[in-house]
């Protein structure tokens, strides 16, 4: 399962995703993706600080890439969201 | 002035700011830095998205960096916030 190590950000608190990413790193996982788009980028890029400044000093940041998706809304009709997909991993 | 190509996204419509880059580049600059803080971080990842997408396909992301900034509040005491900053660049 190549999308196993991916913690997608949305609306809850910066801790449960933190749990998330911490907890994959203690099952063994070597590299731990963090997605979110539009409003929850912000908490993304906490999510990341959160876990490298006060839990796991031995992860740091591999790779940030920001991007544009597009989306259907409800009456179908489209719009484009920003996301971003920030890479952690452990240090070698 | 070295930070003179720095653009600061905070809490103005996401078009002023694509805008300030914009105006950056046609006035010369080769490079230039989009920085926000907290919630501003999704809006400047839009910022850099529309730049590139909508107005200026030869410009390139050259670099991502996250970082965590110690801020004082209205009452002395001192809070965590995340920061980001976003590289643009024309392309070669």
């Amino acid at each position: 399962m190549p999308e196993d190590n991916v913690i997608y950000v949305g609306n809850k608190p910066v801790m449960s995703y933190v749990l998330a990413v911490v907890t994959q790193f203690n099952n063994g996982s070597e590299e731990v993706v963090i997605k979110a788009r539009g409003r929850s980028i912000s908490r993304a890029v906490d999510t990341a600080e959160v876990v490298r400044n006060k839990f796991m000093p031995n992860v740091e940041i591999r790779d940030i890439k920001i991007s544009t998706e597009e989306i259907e809304g409800e009456g179908g009709q489209k719009a484009n969201v920003s996301s971003i997909e920030i890479v952690l991993g452990l240090k070698r």
